[in-house]
């Protein structure tokens, strides 16, 4: 069992691959046969198994959930009560409900079991720069 | 590897923080490096990490995912069939889909890795109150 | 720690029940205390834990998401970009999204600690025929 934490710097919503960093610290570990869980520390942001072969469907997903929970400031949202962090902090919330804040992989061989046209990404939520933390056990 | 049942007790669409409890039982174990997993045992509750600052946030998630997923008897719902079940029942499997049924949780020195403002939830979607059963398995 | 990977084959969007499939082959590594994890190698197809009492709730899980994702040839869809693989191809990533792609369940004396009424499911979102595949790892 080895554990890590990776930081990410974000600007604004949108998925930030990390694949390869994480596929770099489990190949160090040696050719385990094992599951890797990764979190993220935070309640406004996500992580995400996703395509990465067309860039198109990472800004497709962004336009998708901003439209599902739109910022506060609009109409069709003002029952909302949590407003006072900023227009896209309850949505934030409301998305890191909808989307995963932990995954775990199967590691075969050292390498973690993910599709031709998978790859992992961070989910940023809040429009202003954040580092967001995400902790990892593999065993 | 060690295992356990948390039993809770709900009155209501809702969240409901069982984090404590999760936590006690863990720290009990000794200070593993291990990863925790939950389960919660039913198709119409979920379970959440989510932000336990300010409770406002928990009453907002409700409110978004009951518009989200209106009762069976709101007429835009008309299409679904399974409502033989109270009108909440529909829903209740819908949203169960959406959010989390598993969890797997880090655990660093007999802690889970949660952020400074995570919290651990159990999601209730049905009205009338019932008992809820979360299975935990540590290793 | 024991991994193998299962093909399932679907015809077009819903849900595709295997879990007497991954159960047996669980019962088949012996009595243990054990996490399972699931991962489904697509980004247009998820796993669910739902219920597998009666049918229509997989027929309505089905309906209710074409709504909420509709095709992209839908009007109040246009604003996506990454069409040219067919109308239901984005949605099919926003339903990977939004669904899970991975699943760990505790594994309690050889078996899988689901509730009563709960089933393991794969949820096809692309209308062609396609063979999926899942990885599962236990340990």
């Amino acid at each position: 069992m080895s554990h890590t934490a990776f930081e990410l710097s974000t600007h604004g919503q949108g998925l930030y691959e990390f694949t390869d960093t994480v596929a770099r610290w489990v190949a160090g570990e040696g050719p385990l046969e094992a599951a890797l869980t990764l979190i993220v520390q935070h309640t406004s942001a996500s992580l995400l198994i996703q395509e990465n072969a067309d860039p198109e469907v990472q800004v497709d997903l962004k336009a998708y959930f901003v439209r599902l929970v739109p910022p506060t400031t609009d109409p069709c949202m003002s029952y909302l009560t949590h407003t006072y962090e900023g227009p896209d902090d309850m949505p934030a919330h409301i998305k890191s409900a909808m989307l995963p804040t932990t995954l775990t992989i199967p590691v075969i061989s050292g390498r973690m079991a993910l599709g031709t046209w998978q790859g992992l990404y961070l989910f940023e939520h809040r429009d202003r720069p954040h580092r967001r933390r995400v902790v990892a056990v593999l065993r």
